[in-house]
């Protein structure tokens, strides 16, 4: 059985995603579609609108056969530690290719630009120096570095997200030496007619939860921009959990972690260095809400991204000794499969070159530490207690979600 | 002018407060009262009803003529420490004799109990350790022991609250060689009638905060329990701040502080020891509020006051190291006076041996860190955010209160 892999996050699911999936399907020829996703909190250093679960099942319903999770370790970091974990869990489970979505659609430019980026590594990297020097963000600087090289032909431009993303993925690869082949599909020119999508039909994930976050209950004002079974997930995640989750309600949480912690603690947070905690510390007195505190701790020289996953690892009291503990994962954590998805680890079981985790009761504690952390505290993001012990006690009762194949 | 000091927490102040003050200075013959005054936090480990300045306000208008903070370092510990802290601050203030309640109400008994117990230290301590390992709480050894020692005639009954604190407070001014005399008021032989007082207008503050805590706007009710000037200042803290402050405003923030912490870090909490920290964090799992948290760690091992002092140390975020960096305090924080008060602090300003704080700004931060912290979780007790920053910045901003004798 021949598997290809995608690199999500489901937040949530909807029907670009569900094009980017059949896609992957028709370019790789696969049998099946694995899916590395984040936990509950994501990469832009935010928690997820539903829990992994329920964003598993909206994979599944839509034509994932297997869903695995992204540990916190990998899930919360910029896009080379992300990308690093990602496809380290793809190449365990035994995929033979795996397709990311970018702006450029080009794979052979991502794999020339690798290369390229290889061959100029030393002048590259002291251009990055130089610019981080000047004041510039990382991302910027990256950026720039890239701009002020020469012989550049046929690249791909490494200042869109999502090419900076594929860029990683490719590089992560040929780190680790893997066989799997690459294919990218183009967001651009994706020919969505031919799907049966309109522009009617394709709203971003952003818009999506900006949509479900201005009031409860109106998750049909998105009903054409996602598939049915996403609608009806998100449906019954609000029935049963009263809460889309939201920055805004960990925030009373953050500004107490803050005002209760010292600077010297507070700097022993992961990602929190030069200072910052000063900055984080003096706007959580004055801030009134999370928007209100990130404007104001922004400055040129962090991203809103970065400066979030710094928050983030705050809320959830991560350390740079807890982050930095393993280089690359050390389990594949199993969320949910198809019967298809059921079949090939049973074939494959003997081969995968992590240990596979289906029960979080048969895991080794230490490893799991930072994850089970993640999920007590976006429990939080409820007010109401049983609602909160609910989430927590799913975490360790729930066997993987299992779909039977129509 | 001669100064007679009293120890207190005010929570809030009533009726028998004003009899204490008012027997104080016809026993004492006192020009003016000192009261030391725990700060937001007290000695049960609860977060005050209302904040130490209203507090500080009842305690003039009713009598007292300065009012000066016990540190959250002495405020918030068991009878020994808490005793040592505050007659240290009445000694530094020059009070020549302080008064406090006693079930007791013989001064002799108390001062013979002291030097009965010095006498036997050794045997107690024994007997103390004896009963510890036989899994009685501190308390319950400490009386069980004293009542083991021979040949006690005229002493103080020491299994009574006030009279243990009595006890030590006599204790502490001899170990710091203090000249104050002590004098203490009978709870039970109060003449409360020759004051006015009937039993009608008679009732501990723990009934009284029970009455506040039932529902918003209930002062009427114990209208007849409390000076008028309480009642109007009771009324004022409400408008103003709209709550008062309890344990279970904070408990969604204790509960997120152990669920994100590891158990080796909430060993580092100040009285957390003995495996404790895990009973604290499966307690934190399953309970849905403040008292089923508490009735849930209880253990015939340790007493609710002490589970309770443990539970605010780790919502303070208050470590070991921190609590034990001073055996005494270090300055006296000036929280309000009267122009008797005022002139008395003119007239020794020169002799007292410890600093006079009447600005938190000019203090040394590292002096103050403690409290300080303290404060800003005092505030998150409102889940208004203009109210938190009220309450924050008044601790900077507010002089101490001044009230001009009528």
């Amino acid at each position: 059985m021949k598997a290809a892999g995608v690199i999500v996050e489901y937040n949530p699911f909807h029907n670009g995603h569900l094009h980017h999936l059949t896609e992957t399907r028709k370019m790789t020829n696969a049998d099946l579609i694995i899916a590395v996703m984040s936990g509950n909190f994501l990469q832009r250093g935010e928690p997820a609108i539903v829990s992994k679960w329920s964003r598993t099942k909206m994979a599944l319903n839509a034509g994932a056969d297997i869903v695995v999770e992204l540990p916190y370790a990998f899930a919360t970091q910029h896009a080379e530690i992300f990308a690093s974990g990602a496809v380290t869990l793809l190449d365990a489970l035994k995929c033979s290719a795996f397709c990311f979505g970018s702006e450029s659609g080009d794979i052979a430019a991502f794999e020339e630009t690798v290369r390229y980026l290889h061959r100029h590594e030393e002048k590259y990297n002291a251009f990055v120096q130089e610019y981080i020097k000047l004041g510039m963000s990382y991302p910027s600087a990256l950026s720039k570095a890239f701009q002020s090289l020469d012989d550049k032909q046929d690249l791909v431009n490494l200042s869109l997200p999502n090419n900076i993303l594929g860029y990683h993925y490719i590089q992560a690869r040929n780190s680790i030496a893997s066989g799997m082949k690459a294919y990218t599909l183009g967001r651009k020119n994706a020919n969505y007619h031919d799907e049966g999508f309109t522009d009617e039909t394709i709203a971003s994930a952003t818009s999506i939860r900006k949509e479900l976050g201005k009031k409860k209950g109106n998750i049909k004002s998105v009903r054409s921009f996602i598939p049915p079974s996403t609608f009806e997930e998100l449906e019954a995640y609000q029935d049963t959990y009263g809460v889309f989750h939201d920055w805004e309600h960990y925030f009373p949480l953050l500004k107490y972690k803050i005002l209760s912690s010292s600077p010297e603690q507070l700097s022993g947070i992961y990602e929190i260095e030069e200072g910052i905690e000063n900055r984080f510390k003096s706007a959580a007195y004055s801030s009134s809400s999370f928007q209100e505190f990130m404007v104001t701790v922004k400055t040129k020289r962090y991203t809103w991204t970065r400066l979030q996953r710094m928050a983030l690892h705050i809320l959830t009291n991560t350390t740079k000794k807890e982050m930095n503990k393993h280089p690359s994962p050390q389990y594949i954590r199993l969320l949910g499969m198809t019967d298809t998805g059921r079949d090939y680890l049973n074939l494959h079981k003997k081969e995968l070159s992590l240990p596979l985790i289906s029960k979080l009761s048969s895991a080794d504690p230490d490893d799991i530490y930072l994850d089970v952390k993640a999920v007590d505290i976006y429990a939080l993001g409820s007010k109401n207690p049983d609602i909160q012990r609910k989430l927590i006690e799913q975490e360790f009762k729930q066997p993987p979600v299992y779909l039977k194949n129509e």
